[in-house]
């Protein structure tokens, strides 16, 4: 190679760093922090007082409710502000486990969710509810013909992630939605990484319950929303005062909801061309790193696919090691879920779509964002050759691969289907 | 009288407004805005996440969970962010009870709770728990022979307010977090109304678990804290990611938690003065509004209070038709907690004190704040007799005691204790 890793190294330190990590969060628009600066200068009453200070903050509150219904094409009564999406996630499932237990104890969902919602389903496996994990596809998707057959007469949710936060999978929602509805069974789903990126609409997808966060779309860390179809009831997850209709105790968030709210609607304001524009940047970006490095797949599925989502793999070395290597040349990446990043097991949704451990090591996720341009798809492209070259040098297997030890998994030109990525419905 | 209503009414127009409901919330302070505007701007990485924007987000949120240690004198890891005083009620009592109902179903709370604690309390009562409501005296105060009486051998908890949010009450935490420490059951305390206004150090109190919020200490509305010693175990609220030392998952607010910092070290460094100056003005707030208006009494402790809290009951008058009257002559107050004020029922709180309904009606809560001057306490009690004055001009109930076809309940010259108001263990 004529260029090397301590060169762009030295030449990264004059250069501005790159963000590929928009999945594991986002840097608040400036339009945003301006609503939180206004909202806690000018509004700071709590919302359920008596008095002009009080009114004025429950405006602002019911406002943002109103606007983030409208995005939703839903009404203001079905959504309900919350700390995050986590907590959206525990509330929607644990509410309709602990109000309909009563009619069963049987919940459905698939063996790649979020933890928020995993967990969440573990906590209940404790209490005695039993819960099937549905097996996805090797390009992460979940059959909705599997859904209708785990259905049981003491089914009574199905939870099922619209858009994966790992691989960018886009599940079909409408369908499995068609499916729950059919049987009378509530859907629930985390809608976290879709919103802001692709259309979601409730009540077209046919969804009791679905789990939103602000910090996915360029709102602060600390919001999200549950939206609840009208009529619906379920338990709370945290009691307390009168706040959301009596349905969720904690003096409300004032400032972030009208944040969400218009991070919500400056997202919608460019919905269709950003996703076109990320979509082409991400092909960019998936066929250049597979074309530029071999033994690389891309993870997920072609089509199907966040615009702003792209996860390779690079056999023979570790994740880890390539973020490091990666963050010295400025880019900020991931080898998975952030919320996870604390573990050293390999990414449950990676070893969910069939892959085998040594290779789901190796993963790398890259999600793109409202400020990335070609400049950064064409900079990454030089250095990822680089850093994924010089971890080979250092990696025992690759040695043994090299020397006719080992065979590999991934084959030199690449992995899946890079030439049929394309544009997801919009 | 020399002036009239319509008077003040017409010059209130021209004055700013008084906000005497620093119980409710409290308005950000300018250094704490600033903070959050700073984190939403520079530090927007995800804490969780392997490069330097993830490194630079997770030393903030450790440098202000450290600040905020240091001033509870506690450890850093007995901190926990949680997204307000409710989640933190919620987690720490539903956490113990899920935790160690091998060990009994009993818990102890008393009758005066925030509703964060007594809806927790009812909802465990639904699961299967066993709670007793303790009763208090007149003034607010549980009394710890009470509580050592009311622990049984399967007593997993108790939990008392340390500072009332409507009557102002401080509970005597410290010889309350003994009983439970000799018996060996769990103690938790909502500090919520305390943090900021007079020392809280869970160690000394002998609490297990204590919980915080933000913005009563102008912080803003959407951060709390769960104090939870070192060593004890409790089941999460909120499952999910490996956030809050895999204790709470949901990505942390970070702006919110570096703010929450900010304005515990910023009360910190004037708690003294602050609650010395807070206390005399309070103090004269009382003394003027007994002297000056008939039929009047304090409620709550006349020493064992917050600084900030006065809490009144007017006969024959409604609670709801003062603070519109108050609120058009320019002030922001309350008739109890904000939290139930969607509720038109009285006070459990007052009524937990023994008031009777009709006066519990009355009440009226004045929580002054950092911004408070005298002449703000000045101008009050000039407005408050007219205001008092005029709805007993339209009361029924005072017609018929003026006529002598109804006797008084509180005596013309007024209620309990005032002249030996004073500070508290400051």
């Amino acid at each position: 190679m004529d260029i090397s890793f301590e060169q762009r190294m030295q030449e990264a330190a004059q250069l501005p760093r790159i963000y590929f990590d928009h999945a594991a969060t986002t840097a608040p628009r400036p339009e945003v922090i301006q609503v939180v600066m206004s909202v806690l200068q000018d509004f700071y009453g709590n919302p359920s007082s008596f008095y002009k200070e009080g009114h004025k903050a429950a405006r602002i509150l019911e406002e943002s409710r109103a606007l983030i219904a409208n995005g939703l094409h839903v009404l203001p009564e079905e959504i309900f502000f919350t700390s995050c999406g986590t907590e959206a996630d525990n509330w929607a499932i644990k509410g309709v486990a602990h109000a309909r237990q009563g009619k069963g104890r049987h919940l459905i969902t698939s063996k790649i969710e979020h933890h928020a919602v995993l967990h969440t389903m573990e906590a209940l496996e404790k209490e005695g509810f039993e819960v099937t994990y549905l097996d996805v596809d090797e390009t992460g998707l979940v059959d909705p013909e599997a859904v209708r057959q785990a259905i049981r007469p003491d089914t009574i949710l199905v939870s099922i992630i619209m858009a994966n936060n790992e691989i960018g999978t886009i599940q079909p929602i409408q369908e499995i939605g068609q499916v729950c509805d059919d049987a009378h069974v509530l859907f629930h789903s985390d809608a976290v990484q879709a919103l802001g990126a692709v259309p979601v609409h409730p009540h077209d997808l046919k969804c009791d319950l679905m789990s939103f966060s602000g910090h996915k779309l360029y709102a602060p860390k600390g919001i999200g929303v549950l939206y609840k179809r009208k009529g619906l009831r379920i338990e709370r997850l945290m009691d307390g005062g009168a706040q959301e209709r009596r349905q969720r105790g904690g003096t409300e968030n004032v400032a972030y909801a009208a944040a969400l709210s218009k991070a919500f609607q400056l997202a919608l304001e460019t919905l269709d061309e950003e996703a076109q524009r990320q979509t082409r940047l991400r092909d960019r970006l998936i066929k250049g790193v597979i074309e530029r490095v071999p033994h690389t797949k891309l993870n997920g599925h072609s089509v199907r696919r966040l615009p702003n989502n792209a996860n390779f793999s690079f056999e023979f070395i570790e994740g880890e090691s390539i973020l490091l290597l990666l963050d010295t040349l400025g880019y900020a990446c991931s080898s998975g879920s952030a919320c996870t990043s604390a573990s050293l097991d390999p990414s449950h949704v990676l070893l969910g779509i069939g892959m085998p451990a040594e290779i789901a090591h190796g993963s790398l996720r890259l999600s793109i964002g409202r400020e990335t341009m070609d400049q950064d798809i064409d900079r990454f492209l030089v250095d990822i050759p680089l850093v994924i070259h010089r971890l080979r040098e250092m990696s025992p297997l690759y040695d043994d691969y090299v020397k006719g030890k080992l065979s590999c998994l991934i084959p030199p030109e690449g992995g899946i289907d890079v030439k049929i990525t394309g544009s997801y419905g919009l």
